[in-house]
């Protein structure tokens, strides 16, 4: 019988811990959960705050009663300190404070990321109960839903818009609030190209979100009349106050335990794991948001998702029990609503593309989700990249109204970048349609035929 | 200069002559078109009959000015009556009941399909004018309207349980009218298993129509008290009256000007064709739906459907200035709307698979199409078939309600065929989620793990 600790409840150390009862039911599985809220979806908190989710219990993608019936053991509010590799031990502290040792034969390391303070000063002093936010966790949101209940704060500052600055928001404006967005680069949304994060800008000033781009925040101060937000915009000082303050402009791998066992570092300073999850000291595996992420198009990366981190995991915990299964790697697929707004992508764009040394070119196009005549139809903005020397897809990016399918479009563009496929290819793909849903060419198709006719050769 | 000559105003015909367009603005491109109304989407016409789609000229893709603005010639009601293969001459009846013979260098036919009429005495013999319909062009489009305007008939039998009846009976129902589908097989659109065509028959009844299965329909004959169609239920005699009747029983090729000119029949009595789209005789082309189907899965078949009578057409007319380009070869994807539901597959289904010799086993799954917590959930209802020996996927079908993404979440599988990818492959791929469209394993995941399960060799 393997004795099997994994540490982590999120995505990634439940999904190894979930994979390893699967696959041998006489595996002694224990998973150490930091806090006491394990296999919480934490891609759904801005929901709750819309009040579209209630209670929030429901965003368990597993109650504690369902993970402990598939056999496994939950040590809840036990926070792991240190592995002595060697001896095959895991020192953890229980929730009454006392030290404790856990023997593993393997162990896998799922403690994710922690929310990044980007250097701004003064963060680290200020506290949910001064009005300033993070949301990473089951405890922010309880933090944050405290405050919002018992302060009923009228405005909010969110330093940051991807995806949960997007989504949280839009979660303040459907409470009434105030919201001003600073976002640093030149656009909202950063991980698409400018011509489509203006498309969601447009949809947040729309609902009243005050959005200002290029602007850096340095620093955050509680004053007599609020929480002042000082930085610059463009170049020049400016200073802007909220009865609340949320910060989230990324995340940074949580290595600290990892690293003390004698872990390297690799790409954003992550955990450095091969494709089987193996972090090179015996018995130890990693997965998740604490790890580097192989990438198809890019090798070695930092790009921390919930998809990828469920993938590591069931890789990790296959392997542990002696599986040989190898993580094919990300493509970096991505989708957020923001209102009634989607926005995907995967692939590379295409600087990224071209750093990578692709000889990346990019086209914008659009096309409608479905045929025009059929009520409904709504154009899906796109920029492609692909390689100009073998035509491979090297990118898509994808904009459009709710319930123009871009979210499972992308997936066919995800599918074909996991394949290979050139861009001529998508010719050849049989997509479905009927008039109401698609169109004979699919817009994807369509998109792709504007980037081979923007790059052809001459034919006859 | 290049004379290139098209015959079809329909998906085929039009694609080729844009295509030589496209190509090489030079060539001189005149298209054939029987009726006068080139490119329009009969894939449409139901919606018309809802009254969702208005006015009938808003079907045409594009209109005659838009296609003649490419720089093509439109031969309206122009019926192509013969081919001199040898002098590269085409014989048309001109609207003026004159014959013409028009020389070409290149010639593509996209005649297409005529409905079937599935050996029902008395049919041959009754019109639009009695009450009796088939929907495959404008024509018919125009004589159904004329008999619901002006005898506003209150009750439909719909012979045939295919796509356009499934679409047809909407379309009645919508318009107030009892509605009765008679349908051979066991359960309706027998494209799919009847596991998932009962879900369609569900939403069916649902709406009121009367659904009849397992009726064989042998005659149909004009009454004091209406339409009576007359034939077997279950090996018992039955009769059923309305008002009107609608056959829609699928189609047949229309091969009888390429066979006048010597081309030969192959599967389905369609006109075989190379992967290239050439007929065998010299300087003749073929593409839409009077031809074979070149499937992936199972080499030469008849399937006409419209998204490949669109990639032939294109194939054909890159091919006939002298391009080199072979049709990839269908997989079969289609995809209606049924009311609130859609129902889509692609692939072979099992018995299919096993009769082309695969070692397929079939299972049945569902998933939600995003996570539960969130509001609007629906399960997904999927068959999943696979290749025992390699893994391969061969077939997937999926019904779920009206914007769980079904239409472009079966692309996946599509795009996953077109690439030969195994259904462990599944695994990889790197789907996109966020919460309000998605789950972090997606529902296509979840149905191929569920195969993989069911078919799983012990790992560990």
């Amino acid at each position: 019988m393997t004795h099997l600790i994994a540490i982590g409840g999120s995505d990634a150390g439940i999904s190894a811990a979930l994979r390893a009862r699967e696959l041998d039911p006489t595996t002694d599985v224990t998973v150490v959960v930091a806090d006491e809220y394990p296999n919480f979806s934490i891609c759904g908190i801005p929901y709750y705050f819309t009040g579209e989710v209630a209670p929030w219990q429901s965003l368990a993608h597993r109650t504690s009663a369902d993970l402990e019936a598939t056999g496994m053991r939950l040590r809840l509010n036990t926070f792991a300190t240190g592995i002595d590799v060697a001896g095959q031990r895991l020192t953890v502290r229980t929730p009454d404070g006392i030290f404790e040792d856990l023997a593993y034969d393997e162990l896998i390391v799922g403690t994710g990321a922690l929310p990044s303070h980007a250097g701004i000063a003064g963060l680290d002093a200020l506290t949910p109960e001064d009005g300033v936010h993070v949301i990473h966790s089951m405890g922010d949101t309880f933090a944050l839903d405290h405050d919002l209940t018992t302060r009923q704060p009228q405005s909010a500052i969110i330093v940051g818009a991807g995806y949960v600055g997007l989504e949280m928001a839009e979660a303040f404006i459907t409470r009434g609030m105030q919201v001003t967005q600073l976002q640093r680069g030149p656009e909202v949304l950063s991980t698409l190209d400018p011509e489509l994060g203006a498309l969601v800008r447009d949809e947040l000033t729309t609902h009243g979100v005050e959005v200002v781009t290029g602007s850096t925040v340095t620093g955050i101060e509680k004053t007599p009349v609020g929480l002042t937000v000082t930085g610059t915009r463009d170049g020049q000082p400016f200073a802007q106050t909220a009865d609340l303050v949320l910060v989230v402009v990324g995340v940074r791998p949580n290595t600290e335990l990892l690293e003390q066992a004698g872990a390297s570092l690799g790409a954003g300073r992550a955990v450095v794991v091969d494709e089987h999850m193996r972090t090179g000291l015996p018995h130890v595996w990693a997965a998740g948001d604490g790890i580097i992420t192989h990438h198809r198009l890019l090798g070695a990366t930092y790009l921390p998702l919930g998809t990828t981190s469920h993938k590591q995991g069931r890789i990790a915990g296959e392997n542990a029990l002696g599986g040989d299964r190898a993580f094919a790697g990300s493509v970096g697929t991505q989708v957020v609503k923001v209102f009634d707004l989607v926005a995907a992508r995967t692939g590379l764009r295409d600087h990224e593309a071209i750093a990578a040394g692709y000889a990346a070119a990019t086209i914008t196009a659009a096309a409608d989700d479905h045929k025009r005549y059929y009520p409904g139809a709504h154009p899906i903005h796109f920029r492609i990249t692909g390689d100009t020397g073998d035509g491979r897809l090297l990118g898509a990016q994808l904009v459009g109204r709710r319930g123009t399918e871009v979210a499972k479009r992308v997936d066919t563009f995800a599918t074909a970048l996991y394949a290979g496929l050139t861009i001529g290819q998508f010719d050849d793909l049989d997509l479905s349609y009927t008039p109401p849903l698609g169109s004979p060419w699919d817009a994807v198709q369509l998109a792709a035929q504007a980037w081979s006719a923007a790059n052809a050769r001459v034919l006859v």
